[in-house]
């Protein structure tokens, strides 16, 4: 069985100098706090050890997610597709773009497209200034994205901005009404607003949700479970958002959580290959 | 064991021309986004249909809750009343009021209690404009409800609104205390706002949950029950938001929700027979 | 193993003119619905026999917490110290400050350090005007209390406020971030928002929380247990609310929640003796 992980962010290029492996210790003690030991391939910075650990964890594709942001660092969106083009066909890359100035973020998206990736992330709760996703400032980047049929990773659960309504989840429900043909992924799945954020994905077809490394063992686990097991098979995907958690260990745990074999294979894979457009289901 | 049904749209009159039976594929989507299959007296529109389904399901009493909204379509007042009447024993009937004229709503309101119906259904979300329900526009009619004893159904939970805001435990938690003895049922029990809206009801003695469609093996799930078999089981209200769910197979998940027996008792009729004044205690 | 209660207002000096005392009933009553029958030292008012009471729930130690508050009552600061210079090694005071006025507030905090106070209690959603926790009018308060490294007990959570929005979770997650140095413990462990309020805490290491009689088989135990086995157990305090819960049947119930051994042990002492700096763990 393929296993698509849908936040990965490696230890090459651009990422090296973003917070994430900039800040070891911040990152580590995140890694802890969740249950795990920190991935050997990180501490070392290592593309070799990071391939063989998608390996021994049975990951066959990784989305490597770019990031343009005020406080967490940024990627160049040619640094996301060089990644890519260097281990063909294991991963999948999705651009950034900045949402402080809609002209450079046109800009930057119809860049992604030329340079074949496949989504465009945009992480506006740490910019400068911080924005909720249902900010006006946001819309005419989403009325872009919707008219040339991009679909988006948003970052909007966890630490997504200066305080916890920057994470709410009326931010995500106006914005998926208003662009009902926009397809978005919301990174971090919406946590610690569960019960509610899975109520908008019930609402709006054209929400996915990327619980990621606020998954396992943490509170709202339970209610993420409760709808993955009924109508959210459809719309959750797998994401171990290394380098915060490592891949073997989190894929061991994931795969003991009380998921029907039906929904645990969509959240898997089946789900990110029909919004990837990978073909695995065909082959 | 009697079991009193809290939210019963029948295929009948007016109800016809409303969304849930106007708009099939969209209600039966719903249905099975829940885990049931639609209802053959749904698929028929059929009131002997459903009388005999009632019987199967042991319901002996439903509570036929009209509407009046600008996005759902709405239900005359006479047209319950006569649902009511067509059949002897079986229903009880519960008008609505056009929130968006205060004047309008208490002509409404006094209709419906010269028709014999029991409570008067609010649905501020899903009018034009949508309000929340603690807009001040709506005090005025909640002031003539406490003040004539009338009981106010409102739906403050699913997608009762533009947005997630419009669910918000915060709307019914100040109209409860600015409305100190006025009955306030609220249909789909503030979903997904669970833990949240259960902590209002234990504020609010005045307040009663009627979660319908959104309980079972939904996200919040663990939070109704656990609340139900402690602090809130007088407060708790069967219902099956019928032509959502069908009678039957809801009824059976609903029975083996790991209830305590007396709470299983107070919700399924001791609370609503209590509320509507039937007497079958008594009996 | 010693136990220590981080709310607990004995039946005494001016705790007993103060609203859980005075209006019996209104108590009595929330100790009901909380599965609880109220203790025989709250009926008589029986100094002796609530030490009779700590002695059999093995409570080694309660943290007498003093209130000033327009609605519920008010103690004074000298009264709080007094009843732990009455009794010995048995409880630890926390005194309160009017948030009303700030220079009163400090003057009161002041007070409190001559008596040898531990922390300063403030409850700014039952003042007149009720104020939330991340009100401006406050934050003089708290960067005194932060410059002087006074820990605030602050209550945010259960009935603090005319609605629930005084409860909400960016209220302490912006004060928190205004304030990183200020050590805060929220009374009522910011119930019912737990899913939130706890993820308050992953990010905010200066805050603990003390869910106490909001904790025992009410909604939201799941997810507040999930949380005290992984990261929240560092952040987590034990407190019985007394007189609102009984102390033995709370310690019961508490020892058969489902927690790991080492969770356990720092909620029940270890997390309160390094905040009160008790030394404990080091005899």
């Amino acid at each position: 069985m393929p296993i698509i992980d849908f936040r990965l962010r490696p230890p090459a290029r651009g990422f090296l100098g973003t917070k994430i492996y900039a800040n070891a210790a911040n990152r580590d003690r995140y890694t802890r706090r969740l249950g795990f030991d920190p991935a050997p391939s990180v501490q070392a910075q290592s593309m070799d050890m990071l391939v063989a650990e998608m390996q021994a964890a049975g990951v066959t594709r990784g989305v490597v997610v770019g990031r343009t942001t005020a406080t967490l660092g940024s990627v160049p969106n040619e640094d996301v597709a060089a990644i890519v083009a260097d281990h063909p066909g294991l991963f999948v890359g999705v651009g950034s773009a900045d949402t402080t100035d809609r002209h450079r973020a046109v800009a930057m998206i119809e860049e992604c497209r030329r340079l074949g990736l496949a989504m465009v992330n945009l992480e506006p709760g740490v910019m400068d200034p911080p924005l909720r996703a249902d900010d006006r400032r946001l819309y005419p980047i989403y009325a872009h994205c919707e008219d040339t049929a991009m679909p988006l990773v948003i970052m909007a659960g966890g630490g997504a901005g200066p305080d916890i309504t920057y994470t709410a989840p009326e931010c995500l429900d106006r914005m998926l009404a208003d662009f009902p043909k926009l397809t978005v992924i919301c990174s971090h799945g919406g946590w610690p607003w569960v019960q509610e954020m899975v109520s908008v994905a019930f609402r709006r077809p054209n929400l996915f949700l990327c619980p990621d490394m606020y998954l396992i063992d943490l509170p709202g686990m339970d209610d993420y479970l409760r709808a993955a097991n009924s109508f959210l098979a459809e719309q959750l995907l797998f994401g171990t958002a290394y380098p915060f958690c490592p891949l073997e260990p989190y894929v061991e745990r994931f795969m003991r959580l009380p998921l029907k074999a039906e929904a645990r294979e969509r959240i898997l894979w089946r789900n990110a290959d029909a919004l990837l457009g990978l073909g695995l289901a065909a082959a």
